[in-house]
C-alpha cells in the first residue's frame, strides 16, 4: 500500500473531475468478495477490485465505499471482526483505523452501505457506479438497485474520469511495475533455464508459478506456454516439449502490490532456431525494436502498430511470403492474416488495464473509430500517448492453418498473400516478441531491470 | 476423467436412489463458468464443479445437464466453438462427441437448457437443483428460476442421493486420492528441506504451491504455513522465519484429476524442538496415532473425535496443564479450549468434500445431533464410518490467548483448566498434525505413498 496521501490525493482529483463534468450525486465502490474456488469457503488467492485498489488501496474483502460530490464526505463501509472470530483470525485492526490508513475518516458497518445507497436513490440523487467486472459485483448492484440490467446504468462520466487517472501513472506506480517486471523476468529465466525436449510442459509452467508466489502475488494472467504459438488462446500445458518446435512462453507476474508484469518470448525447443524459423524470428525481433523506437509522447498507439506492420510486410516481402505494393498491403490489413492481434496495451493494476471499464473508452480518444480490420481492429490501445503511459510491445508472427484456409476460399488478401509459398508453413506455429514500455517526457524505456534476451544469438546463447 | 461407465453407472445410481426416494421430474446440473480475477476476461485457473465433475467428468467451462427421472433422457448443454473463434482457440471437438465420450447421446446449445428448464417448471414439472456454491451458479438459478432465494428450493431429496454416493469411495478414485497424497507429500517434503530461520515464509509457500502446479491443479485450499499455529485462519505469510518456533504447514494438491489431499506437519524452525514444544508435540502425534488406531467401519468418527480428546486431556493432565476427572472434562468439552476444531472431515473433489451441500447433510447421520461445544461443535464428520468413506485425522493443540482469556473471565474450564501454568504458554503458538485415511474393509490405511514424517525423532533428522 502507498502513503495514505497517494490515496486522498487520487480522491479529490476524481471527485474535482466528476464536478467539472457537471457531475453530482454518490459515487460509490465496491471491493470484491473472496471467489470460491470449491465451496464457499474454500476460495481462490483473494483479488481485490483495481479500481478499489487504485482509490482506497485496502486490500481486503468485503469493503464498500462512497464520495459525496456534494458535501465531499468519503466513507468506508465495512465489518469489524467479532469477538469470536478473534480466536480464529487473531486480533485484527478495526476498520476505522484501516480507513485511517488510506485518509478516510469516517467508517460505518457494511449493511449501512446498502442503506446509504438506497436512500440517496430514494432522494432521487444519482448513484454513479462501474461496470462490476465479477459475478458477486454484479448480484450487489442488483440487489442495490433493484435492477438486473445494472450495466445500463454505469456512470460513464465517473467511468472516463478514473481512466483518465488510471492511463498516466504516477512515479510510485512506475516502481511497483517495474518489481513486477523484474519477477516477471525471473519467471522468464527459470522457464528458459528448464526448457528440453522430453519435459512435459506443465511440469515448467509450474517451475514459473511458484517464482510468482514466492516473490509476489502470483501470476497477473494464465500463463500461455505452448508449442502452438499460432493457436492464441491456449491454456493448455499438457504436451512434452518436441525437438526442433517454438514454444511461445507468454507470461507475466503480480507484485504483493498488485501491478502487472507482462513478457513474451519464444525459444527453439532444441536451444538452435532453424534457418526458416530464424528468417521469421529476425522479422518480429525488428518489429519489436522498431515499434519500441517510435514510442514517444505525442505519436498514438495506433500509428506505431500500423507503422509496425508495415516493417513486418516488408520483412515478409523480403521471403517472397507476400507480394506487391507495401503501401496497398497495409491499406488492405494484410498483415492481419500473419499478426491478427493488436500490437500492445495498456498494463497497470490490470494486466490488459481496466478492460472491466470498456476497451474502447480505455484504449481509443474521442476523435479515434475503431477499426474493424482483422489485426488493427484488435488493438486495445490506439490512443496518443502521454508521458506515463504505460503499453505492452508485442509483435508475432503466426501461420494459422484455418485463417489461411479461409483467407484463400473467401480470396482475402489475394494477389498479395503468396498462398503456394505459406503451404510449407503449416506447421511452423507461430513468434510472439513481447516487452513493457513506459513513455516518458522524451521517449519510451522498458520496465523491468533485466530485459530477457531477445536477439536470436542471445538467446540461443542463453538456452546453451 | 475416468471410463465413460463410471459417469454412466452413477448417473444411473443416482436417478434410482431418486425415483426409490418417490422423486418425479427433471434433475439439472450447472457447471462452473470462468471466475474473474480481474477484469471479465482475465480469470482465475478454471475449476469445474465437483457434482458436476462427478456425474459428467466434462473439466470445461459453461456446461449444463439434466435427467429426466420420468423418461430417463439425460442431456447435455453447451454451445460448439464458432468458425470464427478456431482461428484463435485451434480446432475443438464438437459438444456432441464431448458429450458422447462420458456416455450422454443427446446434446444442445447452452441456450437450450434455459428454455428446457422453463418449459419444466411451466408444465407444473418438478425441477431438482443443488445449493449453488459460486455466484455465477447462483445468478443462472435466479435467471432460470425467476427467484432470488434460490436456496429455499434446493431439493434435499437429490442432495441427499448425491452426499450418499460421494461419501464411498470408488476404487478410481481412491487412486487418485492417493496420488495427490503423493503430490501434497511432495509439497510439505521441499518446504519441510526449506525451512531455517531468515527465510520469508512466502518464499516457502511459492516453492511448495510451484510443485503442486508442475504435477497437478494447483493446491487443494489456500496453504496455510505460519509460525502462529493458534491463529487458526491464517494465510498470510509475510513473516521471516525466526528461531525456536514453531512452524504449522497445513497445504495439500490438487491432481489434474481435481481429488484432494491435505496434510498438517509442525517443524520446529531451528530444526530441533524445545523439551516444552516436544511434550506437547507428543501428545498431539500420540492423537494422530490413537485416532487411526481405532479408525474402522462401524465406529461414528464422532466416538473417534471423543476418545482422541480423552487422550488428548490425559496427555495434558500429565503436564498439568489441565486438572481433576478425565471423564468430567470430557463431558464438559474441556478439549475444546486445547482443540477448538473437529477431529477431521471427508475429502475428495473437495478437500472439505461436498461443504456447499450441507455441513449437516454430509457429515452426520440422520440419528445424530450436532454438538453445541467448542471443538466438537465444529466437527465436520461425525457419521458411522463405512469401507470407502476418506477423512482427515488432524488432532491439534493451541494455546490461545485471546480463548484462554475468554475462557478464565467467564469461569468456563474451572476447576479443570490450570490457568495460572497456561501462562508460560501464551507465546507458544500451535501444532497440528495430520493425515488422509482411507476406510477399509477391516480398518484403515493412510493416503499417499510417502507418509510425512511425524515421530519429533524422524522430524528433526529430516530438517538436519
Amino acid at each position: 500500500m502507498f502513503d495514505k496521501r497517494v490515496y486522498i490525493t487520487r480522491r479529490q482529483t476524481l471527485a474535482a473531475k466528476m464536478r467539472e463534468a457537471g457531475a453530482e450525486g454518490l459515487m460509490i465502490f465496491i471491493g470484491n468478495a473472496e471467489a470460491p474456488a470449491q465451496y464457499k469457503d474454500n476460495c481462490y488467492k483473494f483479488r481485490q477490485d483495481s479500481t478499489w485498489l487504485y482509490y482506497f488501496g485496502i486490500d481486503q474483502p468485503m469493503y464498500a465505499a462512497t464520495i459525496d460530490l456534494e458535501s465531499g464526505a468519503e466513507t468506508i463501509f465495512a465489518d469489524d471482526v467479532e469477538i469470536g472470530d478473534i480466536i480464529w483470525m487473531g486480533p485484527q485492526p478495526s476498520v476505522q483505523s484501516i480507513a485511517e490508513g488510506v485518509g478516510v475518516g469516517s467508517s460505518a458497518p457494511y449493511g449501512k452501505f446498502d442503506e446509504t445507497v438506497r436512500t440517496t436513490l430514494s432522494l432521487g440523487r444519482k448513484v454513479h457506479y462501474i461496470n462490476p467486472s465479477r459475478y458477486f459485483n454484479r448480484l450487489r448492484l442488483m440487489e442495490l438497485l433493484g435492477r438486473a440490467d445494472v450495466e445500463a446504468g454505469v456512470s460513464e462520466v465517473m467511468t472516463k474520469a478514473i481512466i483518465s487517472m488510471r492511463l498516466v501513472k504516477e512515479q510510485c506506480e512506475i516502481e511497483e511495475i517495474d518489481a513486477a517486471g523484474e519477477l516477471g523476468q525471473r519467471m522468464h529465466t527459470v522457464a528458459r533455464n528448464a526448457v528440453r525436449p522430453g519435459v512435459l510442459e506443465q511440469d515448467i509452467v509450474g517451475l514459473m508459478e511458484g517464482v510468482t508466489l514466492s516473490g509476489g502475488w502470483g501470476v497477473s494472467f494464465p500463463t500461455i506456454l505452448t508449442q502452438h504459438g499460432e493457436t492464441l488462446h491456449n491454456h493448455l500445458h499438457d504436451k512434452i516439449i518436441e525437438p526442433g518446435r517454438l514454444l511461445v512462453i507468454d507470461a507475466g507476474a503480480e507484485g504483493n502490490s498488485h501491478y502487472a508484469s507482462d513478457f513474451t518470448r519464444t525459444l527453439p525447443t532444441g536451444g538452435k532456431f532453424t534457418p526458416k524459423q530464424r528468417d521469421i524470428y529476425e522479422i518480429v525481433a525488428r518489429c519489436n525494436e522498431f515499434a519500441f523506437s517510435i514510442t514517444r509522447p505525442g505519436i498514438t498507439y495506433r500509428e506505431v502498430h500500423i507503422e509496425t506492420m508495415r516493417r513486418m510486410l516488408e520483412g515478409l516481402k523480403a521471403l517472397d511470403l507476400v507480394r506487391g505494393s507495401i503501401d496497398d498491403m497495409v491499406a488492405e490489413g494484410t498483415a492481419g492474416l500473419f499478426c491478427p492481434h493488436g500490437l500492445g496495451h495498456n498494463m497497470g493494476l490490470d494486466v490488459h488495464d481496466m478492460e472491466d471499464l470498456g476497451e474502447n473508452l480505455v484504449g481509443y480518444d474521442p476523435d479515434q473509430v475503431r477499426s474493424t480490420q482483422l489485426g488493427l481492429g484488435s488493438l486495445r490501445m490506439a490512443r496518443r500517448l502521454v508521458s506515463g503511459n504505460v503499453i505492452t510491445d508485442e509483435p508475432g508472427i503466426y501461420f494459422i492453418p484455418a485463417l489461411i484456409d479461409k483467407w484463400k476460399a473467401e480470396g482475402t488478401g489475394k494477389g498479395f498473400v503468396n498462398f503456394d509459398k505459406l503451404k510449407g508453413y503449416y506447421d511452423f506455429g507461430g513468434i510472439r516478441l513481447e516487452d513493457d514500455v513506459l513513455v516518458t517526457e522524451d521517449g519510451a524505456r522498458r520496465t523491468g531491470p533485466n530485459r530477457l534476451p531477445i536477439e536470436p544469438d542471445d538467446v540461443e546463447q542463453a538456452m546453451g
